[in-house]
Protein backbone atom coordinates (compact mmCIF):
# COMPACT_ATOMS: atom_id res chain seq x y z
CA UNK A 1 0.00 0.00 0.00
CA UNK A 2 1.31 3.39 -0.51
CA UNK A 3 1.76 5.90 1.85
CA UNK A 4 0.99 9.09 0.24
CA UNK A 5 -1.96 10.97 0.42
CA UNK A 6 -5.23 9.14 -1.39
CA UNK A 7 -6.23 10.83 -4.44
CA UNK A 8 -9.40 12.89 -4.37
CA UNK A 9 -10.14 10.90 -7.39
CA UNK A 10 -11.85 7.63 -7.05
CA UNK A 11 -10.15 6.23 -10.42
CA UNK A 12 -6.84 7.01 -9.09
CA UNK A 13 -7.50 5.55 -5.71
CA UNK A 14 -9.13 2.27 -7.74
CA UNK A 15 -5.95 2.06 -9.60
CA UNK A 16 -3.34 2.60 -6.30
CA UNK A 17 -5.20 -0.97 -5.44
CA UNK A 18 -4.96 -2.36 -8.83
CA UNK A 19 -2.91 -0.76 -11.56
CA UNK A 20 -0.99 -2.94 -13.61
CA UNK A 21 -1.27 -5.97 -15.83
CA UNK A 22 -0.27 -8.41 -14.01
CA UNK A 23 -2.89 -7.27 -10.82
CA UNK A 24 -5.96 -7.34 -13.74
CA UNK A 25 -4.43 -10.66 -14.99
CA UNK A 26 -4.30 -12.52 -11.68
CA UNK A 27 -7.38 -11.07 -10.79
CA UNK A 28 -9.16 -12.88 -13.74
CA UNK A 29 -7.76 -16.21 -12.46
CA UNK A 30 -9.36 -15.42 -9.35
CA UNK A 31 -12.56 -14.86 -10.92
CA UNK A 32 -12.41 -17.67 -13.11
CA UNK A 33 -11.58 -19.98 -9.66
CA UNK A 34 -8.09 -20.20 -9.51
CA UNK A 35 -7.16 -20.10 -5.91
CA UNK A 36 -3.46 -22.22 -5.90
CA UNK A 37 -0.40 -20.66 -6.30
CA UNK A 38 0.74 -23.24 -8.96
CA UNK A 39 -2.09 -22.66 -10.58
CA UNK A 40 -1.85 -19.16 -11.29
CA UNK A 41 1.64 -19.87 -12.44
CA UNK A 42 0.55 -22.26 -15.08
CA UNK A 43 -2.04 -20.12 -16.46
CA UNK A 44 -0.26 -16.90 -16.51
CA UNK A 45 3.20 -18.26 -17.24
CA UNK A 46 4.04 -15.58 -14.63
CA UNK A 47 7.72 -15.60 -12.80
CA UNK A 48 7.01 -17.04 -9.21
CA UNK A 49 8.21 -14.11 -7.79
CA UNK A 50 6.34 -11.53 -9.55
CA UNK A 51 3.62 -13.60 -8.76
CA UNK A 52 4.17 -13.76 -5.05
CA UNK A 53 4.72 -10.34 -4.93
CA UNK A 54 1.54 -9.15 -6.67
CA UNK A 55 -0.80 -11.74 -4.22
CA UNK A 56 1.10 -10.60 -1.28
CA UNK A 57 -0.07 -6.42 -2.34
CA UNK A 58 -3.37 -7.65 -2.92
CA UNK A 59 -4.22 -9.63 0.53
CA UNK A 60 -2.56 -6.57 2.26
CA UNK A 61 -4.98 -4.35 -0.05
CA UNK A 62 -8.12 -6.06 1.20
CA UNK A 63 -8.61 -7.90 -2.49
CA UNK A 64 -7.77 -11.61 -1.70
CA UNK A 65 -7.64 -13.79 1.48
CA UNK A 66 -4.86 -15.77 1.90
CA UNK A 67 -5.84 -19.78 3.58
CA UNK A 68 -3.88 -22.71 4.66
CA UNK A 69 -4.61 -25.74 3.38
CA UNK A 70 -3.13 -29.83 3.11
CA UNK A 71 -3.13 -32.24 1.05
CA UNK A 72 -2.99 -35.77 2.85
CA UNK A 73 0.75 -36.58 2.95
CA UNK A 74 2.31 -33.08 1.97
CA UNK A 75 3.05 -29.93 3.37
CA UNK A 76 0.88 -26.76 4.09
CA UNK A 77 -0.08 -24.45 1.32
CA UNK A 78 -1.30 -21.02 0.73
CA UNK A 79 -4.82 -20.49 -1.41
CA UNK A 80 -6.14 -17.58 -2.47
CA UNK A 81 -9.89 -16.31 -2.39
CA UNK A 82 -11.63 -13.08 -3.54
CA UNK A 83 -12.46 -10.98 -0.74
CA UNK A 84 -16.02 -8.75 -1.26
CA UNK A 85 -13.94 -6.23 -2.57
CA UNK A 86 -12.29 -8.51 -4.53
CA UNK A 87 -15.66 -9.92 -5.61
CA UNK A 88 -16.98 -6.29 -6.91
CA UNK A 89 -14.10 -5.69 -9.18
CA UNK A 90 -16.03 -8.14 -11.54
CA UNK A 91 -17.30 -5.16 -13.00
CA UNK A 92 -14.13 -3.58 -13.55
CA UNK A 93 -12.85 -6.87 -15.47
CA UNK A 94 -16.09 -7.18 -17.28
CA UNK A 95 -15.61 -3.75 -18.92
CA UNK A 96 -11.84 -4.03 -19.78
CA UNK A 97 -12.96 -7.32 -21.21
CA UNK A 98 -16.15 -5.96 -22.90
CA UNK A 99 -14.12 -3.14 -24.79
CA UNK A 100 -11.50 -5.44 -26.08
CA UNK A 101 -13.74 -7.59 -27.40
CA UNK A 102 -15.20 -4.03 -29.44
CA UNK A 103 -12.52 -2.94 -30.34
CA UNK A 104 -9.78 -5.41 -30.17
CA UNK A 105 -11.25 -8.11 -31.40
CA UNK A 106 -10.02 -11.56 -31.60
CA UNK A 107 -10.60 -12.98 -35.33
CA UNK A 108 -12.17 -16.64 -33.88
CA UNK A 109 -14.22 -14.53 -31.17
CA UNK A 110 -13.87 -14.12 -27.36
CA UNK A 111 -12.55 -16.62 -25.47
CA UNK A 112 -14.71 -16.20 -22.18
CA UNK A 113 -18.42 -14.61 -22.23
CA UNK A 114 -20.04 -13.15 -19.34
CA UNK A 115 -23.64 -15.52 -18.19
CA UNK A 116 -26.47 -14.73 -16.13
CA UNK A 117 -25.88 -18.14 -14.14
CA UNK A 118 -29.88 -17.66 -13.66
CA UNK A 119 -31.28 -17.35 -17.07
CA UNK A 120 -28.50 -18.60 -19.20
CA UNK A 121 -28.40 -15.25 -21.10
CA UNK A 122 -25.15 -12.99 -22.01
CA UNK A 123 -24.87 -10.03 -20.28
CA UNK A 124 -23.49 -6.96 -20.78
CA UNK A 125 -22.19 -4.04 -18.82
CA UNK A 126 -23.94 -0.85 -19.42
CA UNK A 127 -24.83 2.27 -17.14
CA UNK A 128 -27.69 1.78 -15.46
CA UNK A 129 -30.77 4.24 -13.88
CA UNK A 130 -32.48 4.58 -10.41
CA UNK A 131 -35.36 2.43 -12.18
CA UNK A 132 -33.00 -0.18 -12.94
CA UNK A 133 -32.93 0.09 -16.24
CA UNK A 134 -30.05 0.78 -19.29
CA UNK A 135 -28.70 4.29 -20.07
CA UNK A 136 -27.18 4.93 -23.36
CA UNK A 137 -23.83 5.17 -22.96
CA UNK A 138 -24.20 9.18 -25.05
CA UNK A 139 -26.33 10.10 -22.20
CA UNK A 140 -24.05 9.94 -19.21
CA UNK A 141 -21.52 12.58 -18.30
CA UNK A 142 -18.80 12.73 -15.89
CA UNK A 143 -19.81 15.93 -13.58
CA UNK A 144 -18.00 17.13 -10.92
CA UNK A 145 -19.93 17.57 -7.90
CA UNK A 146 -20.82 21.09 -7.02
CA UNK A 147 -19.38 22.44 -4.04
CA UNK A 148 -16.43 19.49 -4.00
CA UNK A 149 -12.88 20.78 -4.50
CA UNK A 150 -13.51 24.77 -6.81
CA UNK A 151 -10.05 23.94 -8.09
CA UNK A 152 -10.13 21.33 -10.88
CA UNK A 153 -6.72 20.67 -10.18
CA UNK A 154 -7.18 19.98 -6.98
CA UNK A 155 -9.27 17.00 -7.23
CA UNK A 156 -6.96 14.61 -8.75
CA UNK B 1 1.57 -0.26 -29.40
CA UNK B 2 3.64 -3.58 -29.34
CA UNK B 3 4.45 -5.90 -31.81
CA UNK B 4 4.08 -9.15 -29.86
CA UNK B 5 1.14 -11.43 -30.72
CA UNK B 6 -1.91 -10.31 -29.01
CA UNK B 7 -3.23 -12.36 -26.31
CA UNK B 8 -6.38 -14.54 -26.79
CA UNK B 9 -7.75 -12.59 -23.53
CA UNK B 10 -9.68 -9.50 -24.19
CA UNK B 11 -8.44 -8.09 -20.92
CA UNK B 12 -4.92 -8.60 -21.73
CA UNK B 13 -5.64 -6.96 -25.10
CA UNK B 14 -7.57 -3.74 -23.98
CA UNK B 15 -4.56 -3.87 -20.90
CA UNK B 16 -2.12 -3.70 -24.14
CA UNK B 17 -3.85 -0.73 -25.01
CA UNK B 18 -4.22 1.51 -21.82
CA UNK B 19 -2.28 0.07 -18.78
CA UNK B 20 -0.52 2.28 -16.77
CA UNK B 21 -1.95 4.91 -14.41
CA UNK B 22 -1.06 8.09 -16.18
CA UNK B 23 -3.07 6.63 -19.12
CA UNK B 24 -5.76 6.22 -17.39
CA UNK B 25 -5.85 9.41 -15.71
CA UNK B 26 -5.14 11.56 -18.98
CA UNK B 27 -8.60 9.62 -20.44
CA UNK B 28 -9.71 10.72 -17.25
CA UNK B 29 -9.46 14.11 -17.84
CA UNK B 30 -10.31 13.77 -21.55
CA UNK B 31 -13.64 12.38 -20.39
CA UNK B 32 -14.40 15.68 -18.55
CA UNK B 33 -13.85 17.56 -21.81
CA UNK B 34 -9.90 18.77 -21.55
CA UNK B 35 -8.19 18.68 -24.84
CA UNK B 36 -5.32 20.83 -24.74
CA UNK B 37 -1.85 19.93 -23.83
CA UNK B 38 -1.12 22.50 -20.95
CA UNK B 39 -4.62 21.80 -19.36
CA UNK B 40 -3.63 18.61 -18.98
CA UNK B 41 -0.26 19.23 -17.59
CA UNK B 42 -1.84 21.59 -15.27
CA UNK B 43 -5.04 19.38 -13.87
CA UNK B 44 -2.76 16.32 -13.52
CA UNK B 45 0.94 17.71 -12.75
CA UNK B 46 2.10 15.39 -15.00
CA UNK B 47 6.15 16.06 -16.34
CA UNK B 48 5.88 17.19 -20.21
CA UNK B 49 7.69 14.67 -21.14
CA UNK B 50 5.46 11.69 -20.02
CA UNK B 51 2.86 13.81 -21.15
CA UNK B 52 3.66 13.70 -24.77
CA UNK B 53 4.64 10.10 -24.50
CA UNK B 54 1.29 9.26 -23.38
CA UNK B 55 -0.90 11.10 -25.20
CA UNK B 56 1.87 10.16 -28.38
CA UNK B 57 0.65 6.08 -27.95
CA UNK B 58 -2.91 7.05 -27.41
CA UNK B 59 -3.50 8.91 -30.47
CA UNK B 60 -1.19 5.88 -32.23
CA UNK B 61 -3.43 3.24 -30.30
CA UNK B 62 -6.70 5.37 -31.73
CA UNK B 63 -8.04 6.23 -28.41
CA UNK B 64 -7.14 10.13 -29.20
CA UNK B 65 -7.48 12.21 -32.30
CA UNK B 66 -4.61 14.93 -32.56
CA UNK B 67 -5.46 18.10 -34.22
CA UNK B 68 -4.06 21.58 -34.44
CA UNK B 69 -5.46 24.73 -33.76
CA UNK B 70 -4.09 28.15 -33.91
CA UNK B 71 -4.74 30.99 -31.53
CA UNK B 72 -5.09 34.63 -33.02
CA UNK B 73 -1.00 35.89 -32.83
CA UNK B 74 -0.01 32.85 -31.50
CA UNK B 75 1.86 29.68 -32.57
CA UNK B 76 0.24 26.51 -34.19
CA UNK B 77 -0.80 24.01 -30.76
CA UNK B 78 -2.11 20.40 -30.97
CA UNK B 79 -5.47 19.10 -29.43
CA UNK B 80 -6.51 15.74 -28.42
CA UNK B 81 -9.77 14.64 -28.61
CA UNK B 82 -11.23 11.11 -28.00
CA UNK B 83 -12.06 8.92 -30.66
CA UNK B 84 -15.49 6.64 -30.92
CA UNK B 85 -13.39 4.07 -29.20
CA UNK B 86 -12.06 6.65 -26.75
CA UNK B 87 -15.41 7.40 -25.83
CA UNK B 88 -16.05 3.45 -25.40
CA UNK B 89 -13.84 3.58 -22.21
CA UNK B 90 -16.00 5.80 -20.32
CA UNK B 91 -17.52 2.64 -19.17
CA UNK B 92 -14.43 1.17 -17.67
CA UNK B 93 -13.40 4.69 -16.25
CA UNK B 94 -16.87 4.98 -14.64
CA UNK B 95 -16.34 1.07 -13.34
CA UNK B 96 -13.22 2.07 -11.77
CA UNK B 97 -14.30 4.96 -11.04
CA UNK B 98 -17.67 3.32 -9.07
CA UNK B 99 -15.48 0.25 -7.02
CA UNK B 100 -13.52 3.63 -5.57
CA UNK B 101 -16.05 5.10 -4.07
CA UNK B 102 -17.46 1.88 -2.73
CA UNK B 103 -14.27 0.56 -1.54
CA UNK B 104 -11.97 3.16 -0.99
CA UNK B 105 -14.47 5.96 -0.41
CA UNK B 106 -13.37 9.92 0.09
CA UNK B 107 -14.24 11.02 3.42
CA UNK B 108 -16.08 13.82 1.78
CA UNK B 109 -17.58 12.11 -0.23
CA UNK B 110 -17.24 11.48 -4.17
CA UNK B 111 -15.70 14.80 -6.33
CA UNK B 112 -17.13 13.64 -9.69
CA UNK B 113 -21.01 11.71 -10.63
CA UNK B 114 -22.07 10.17 -13.70
CA UNK B 115 -25.38 11.66 -14.32
CA UNK B 116 -27.95 10.67 -17.03
CA UNK B 117 -27.83 14.56 -18.87
CA UNK B 118 -31.71 13.66 -20.27
CA UNK B 119 -33.11 12.77 -17.25
CA UNK B 120 -30.71 14.36 -14.66
CA UNK B 121 -30.76 11.40 -12.26
CA UNK B 122 -27.56 9.70 -10.94
CA UNK B 123 -26.42 6.21 -12.80
CA UNK B 124 -24.60 3.42 -12.22
CA UNK B 125 -22.40 1.12 -13.84
CA UNK B 126 -23.87 -3.11 -13.34
CA UNK B 127 -24.96 -5.61 -15.65
CA UNK B 128 -27.65 -5.64 -18.06
CA UNK B 129 -29.42 -8.30 -19.71
CA UNK B 130 -30.90 -8.52 -23.21
CA UNK B 131 -34.03 -7.03 -21.75
CA UNK B 132 -32.19 -3.66 -20.96
CA UNK B 133 -32.89 -4.48 -17.21
CA UNK B 134 -30.38 -4.53 -14.40
CA UNK B 135 -28.86 -8.17 -13.31
CA UNK B 136 -27.45 -8.51 -9.94
CA UNK B 137 -23.71 -8.85 -10.23
CA UNK B 138 -23.27 -12.04 -7.56
CA UNK B 139 -25.86 -13.71 -10.91
CA UNK B 140 -23.09 -12.88 -13.36
CA UNK B 141 -20.71 -15.98 -14.26
CA UNK B 142 -17.16 -15.72 -16.32
CA UNK B 143 -17.66 -18.43 -18.60
CA UNK B 144 -14.95 -19.80 -20.66
CA UNK B 145 -16.31 -20.37 -24.35
CA UNK B 146 -16.72 -23.98 -25.32
CA UNK B 147 -14.89 -25.25 -28.55
CA UNK B 148 -12.65 -21.94 -27.89
CA UNK B 149 -8.81 -22.88 -26.48
CA UNK B 150 -9.90 -25.93 -24.54
CA UNK B 151 -6.17 -25.81 -22.64
CA UNK B 152 -6.62 -23.36 -19.97
CA UNK B 153 -3.47 -22.00 -20.30
CA UNK B 154 -3.77 -20.90 -24.03
CA UNK B 155 -6.50 -18.43 -23.87
CA UNK B 156 -4.01 -15.49 -22.44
Amino acid sequence: MTTRTKPNCSIARTLDMVSDRWSFLILREAHLGTTRFAEFRTYLRIAPNILANRLAAMVESGLLEKREYQAEGERTRSSYHLTAAGEDLKLVLAALQQWGDVHVPRPAGPTVVRRDKGSGDLVDVGFVGPDGSAVPSDDVVFEPVAGGPADRSGWR
